[in-house]
């Protein structure tokens, strides 16, 4: 792979958007891109937009091409990716290939969604296209459920208690008042967090990433091409892996080996270990997955996950800050947005210019989780 | 780009399947495909499936995973794909991308749809999510719509008739009826052509392609881990190009920018001319579609390919021949599934072992065209 960089990034607040539309979202974000970057329109040679739902909830596709479109980017390829949660990493994961194979100077990764305007139900609804529909509908299984089931598969094996798990939802929350582009965020105690609604046992209502819009990109190119003087963030790793779409599919529900996977061949591509992380953007739909990933990924030992987080391992001052940005949790899901998103917070980080700034930031991963485990990036 | 090669194919007949879902198409297309290679699955190293609406039309997103999973494929990168109608075509050339990169050794392209079972009105609604909704749905605009004006705009430009324009179809109809895997075929006289009914003013019901389930899938692979003994076919372009997504963006209304830009491009990469070709297979959703593309191609002069389909010389033993396969029109048009399902009979023709073949077909070229021409690819 040649040496290549992020050479510029953008991305709208996360939220609600009721009046502007998934393209001009996506346009939005990747004009920012652009400008921060440096780089001439001419000079990007391809396009992946990341997005999940668009076609349900909206009745609109090729969305890559109505946002190259919209940019005057010429006859480029554009091309939407999806690998449903992971579809931005997917995308981004792309645009530096696109880049390291030497098919073009510059590539944009975009991702978008928009869900806000849709009925609850029909969110949930097209929510479980990531599933693998033949093995895991008929059982009635929605995302909360799995995750709920996880959570109790996590708390049989290793004794994890609701205020361990609530130390997430906390930190999180709190990180969210401090990130302006942040859906929600708030001073939540353990007491509040364990009087939310419950929506599938053990998870409440604060346990659960909110239902958002929003869009994120960011200009992927030849770190020779980028004006020195831009604070350009060097890309070591962006690896991608599936795994069992289904429930049945995973040896242990509290494990995806997808992310164990890529997380390992993240590490041996970059050359570097999980000592040398500043911190991690990961993939905390609902709190209890923040925990599991943060195993899965190796940066915290198997089992220990919930007590490090109530120890406050994962803060921003700990051993290793875990979503820094306020994560899933209080920035929101808008989809296909989330892995672009991730990688937007981390490079803010890198360059010492994050609202929530980790100190001395030098090395920073992100991790983008699909449906139930089905795929999975990984980027150093 | 390095030597790559399709080393094997594979696909279900396109037509109406009613109990068997996306998924198991698409895998028993891409087993057929591995079978056919020679190959170990485990030497393959990314799956790319193009898919359009299976969405909206069967609530199952995360496709590329699920077939990846289905085949046993491990935790390779699997990634869906999706420009509209060129779904299918853009997987193939990401294919080819992974190879030619050096990322794998051996990457699967795989086009699924499943229509059938949907009502008209829902298929309808979910092909108009290749449009442009903002610039074109208010208008009332559908795909037949948006051909027929195609149709007015080039009778008007250069006088064709309607028994030029049914050349198309008899010769595509009657081309289905030698293809085992054509969902349809027929001998149809220009006075059934003419009494056929009215879709959208001059579309008659013979002019459209049938909505169809099915899936086709090819093997890419680095030339020299292919054994010798197989008849690999050699891949010498593959290229992608993105168009206006709305009908105001195009200069003429019968003629796709994007079209015409890929051919050119791909001619080039590829080396050779127009004269050089054996075969096209081509875009013919509608029989007025066929004419335009083979002009944006550069293979039938500006104007005249009307009067070229009238005259024979795009029969198979024509000039050019345009879709022995029977094309869309013959074939049907499961959407992501149709870009590969052109590789697969281009690579049957270039075996010599065309049902309907091509005396000494040695080059062949592909054209897949997405939405109101928003993304195309070409390969030869």
């Amino acid at each position: 792979m040649r040496d290549i960089v992020i050479a510029g990034i953008g991305s709208t607040s996360f939220g609600q958007h009721p009046n502007i539309s998934a393209r001009e979202l996506s346009a939005k974000a990747t004009a920012e891109a652009i400008y921060d970057s440096g780089l001439l329109s001419k000079q990007i040679g391809a396009l992946y937009l990341g997005n999940f739902i668009s076609g349900p909830l909206s009745g609109q596709e090729v969305l890559a091409g109505l946002v190259s479109n919209e940019l005057g980017l010429g006859s480029i390829p554009a091309t939407k990716v999806e690998g449903a949660c992971a579809s931005g990493g997917i995308a981004f994961r792309h645009a530096c290939l696109a880049v390291s194979s030497g098919m073009t100077d510059a590539a944009i990764a975009v991702g978008v969604e928009k869900m806000s305007h849709a009925k609850g139900k029909e969110v949930t609804s097209a929510l479980n296209c990531a599933m693998d529909n033949d093995a895991d509908a008929p059982s009635g299984l929605t995302f909360p459920g799995l995750f709920g089931l996880v959570w109790r598969g996590y708390a049989e094996a290793f004794g994890a208690t609701r205020d361990q798990v609530s130390s997430v939802v906390c930190k999180n929350k709190s990180a969210g008042l401090k990130n302006p582009l942040a859906h929600m965020g708030a001073n939540l105690t353990n007491e509040e967090i364990s009087a939310g609604a419950m929506i599938a046992s053990p998870i409440r209502i604060h346990d659960c990433c909110p239902v958002s819009d929003g869009a994120a990109a960011v200009v992927v190119a030849r770190a020779d091409i980028v004006d020195k003087n831009k604070d350009a963030i060097s890309v070591l790793a962006s690896v991608q892996t599936s795994g069992s779409p289904r429930i049945a599919g995973h040896k242990n529900i509290y494990s995806f080996d997808a992310t164990v996977k890529a997380s390992e061949k993240a590490f041996n591509i970059a050359g570097i270990g999980t000592k040398d992380l500043s911190l991690v953007e990961l993939h905390d739909c609902f709190s209890i997955a923040e925990i599991i990933d943060s195993e899965d990924l190796g940066i915290v030992p198997r089992g220990e996950g919930a007590a490090w987080a109530f120890e406050g391992r994962t803060n921003i001052d700990g051993d290793i800050p875990i979503n820094p940005s306020g994560g899933l949790l209080s920035k929101g899901h808008p989809v296909g947005a989330t892995g672009v998103g991730q990688i937007f917070e981390a490079c803010l980080q890198l360059r010492g210019k994050h609202s929530n700034q980790v100190k001395d930031a030098r090395f920073a991963m992100t991790h983008n989780l699909g449906g139930a485990g089905v795929a999975c990036t990984v980027s150093i």
